[in-house]
């Protein structure tokens, strides 16, 4: 009998939102969520470990990976190539376990091609809602400040056409707690439970 | 500018799965969310307050809802109605608050035809899972008891049809926090965040 299958998370948004310290908030909840380590060419800094902070990597060996098509994403920044392997995601998963993928926009974009099934989270700054805010209490702002940040907040609105979720970072706490309330419930799904028991009753 | 729209939550399950202990447990956290009061014609009983435990009504007022489609549900026990008015969801909902609902399956059905938009939890007894137990414990139990477990088990799955979450209720505490987390994550589906914040970006 198959267990349930993890859930691969992949927590994404704007640069500067905040994605990194909410991550290791959420790490340090100790949820049993793991945590997917990215691969990459550029030389370890001191204390780095591989596997821990990076796999480190050839660029022979990531070239072969791209080849292979065993990454999620992969993108090359000046000279170095980085990118999420996808076997120790779906060895995780497979096992029952749900991991987190913490990612910049596009490279969440293609994680969503290749891997469509996972929980897309776009981790949002508190723009929208200030502009809210700052609409509602009129007369404290100007109008050019009030389009300045309209238009931030359609870029941002745009930017979350692929996303399942949408996370304000208001607060750390906050964000981490709906973080972890979204992945409780998506193992609630009908259809993830229903599967479940259907390899039950029907094995019989 | 529109607030954004509260949720309508129906808890529902077989009889004897505890959905009343379940949702009492909840009313004691102060979530925040209201709870639907039913309507009945039959004669409040010592210490019930109408609009707290039942809204009291005739059995002209109750056939007069009836006809005005006033009522989200009913159904008649012996010689009297119960219901559920769809006035004071309507109103909560309109109000950016989160209802809930607790109910029979039957019921549930009715709603989720009147009101699909709603949030549709099947509160499951540990039944499937004691069953999954079970079987890997194999030789502990008889084949006829393995058996009579799995048809209560196939008639579960068949009423969890209509449902959009799964809550098994192992423990009242874990059910409630599971509870919480399927509304917690319901506020921040894209879908209902784009929304909200579309407005503030278009009335402009």
């Amino acid at each position: 009998m198959q267990d349930e299958k993890g859930i691969l998370i992949v927590l994404s948004g704007p640069a500067g939102v905040g994605k990194g310290t909410v991550c290791n908030a959420l790490r340090e909840k100790n949820t049993g969520i793991e945590y997917s380590v990215s691969a990459t060419t550029r030389e370890p800094r001191a204390g780095e470990k591989d596997g821990v902070n990076y796999f480190f990597k050839t660029k022979l060996e990531f070239e072969k990976m791209i080849e292979d098509n065993r990454l999620l994403e992969w993108a090359k920044y000046v000279n170095n190539y980085y990118g999420t392997p996808i076997d120790p995601v779906l060895d995780t998963v497979n096992n029952g376990k749900d991991i987190i993928l913490e990612i910049e926009v596009q490279g969440a974009k293609k994680v969503k091609e290749r891997y469509p099934e996972g929980i897309f989270i776009f981790l949002m700054p508190p723009s929208l809602s200030e502009l809210r805010t700052r609409i509602t209490e009129r007369g404290t702002e100007t109008q050019d400040l009030i389009n300045e940040r309209m238009t931030v907040a359609q870029e941002e609105l745009e930017m979350m056409e692929y996303y399942d979720y949408v996370v304000e970072n208001d607060q750390v706490e906050y964000a981490v707690d709906r973080i972890r309330s979204i992945v409780t419930a998506e193992h609630c799904k009908r259809e993830r439970l229903v599967e479940k028991y259907k390899q039950i009753v029907e094995v019989e």
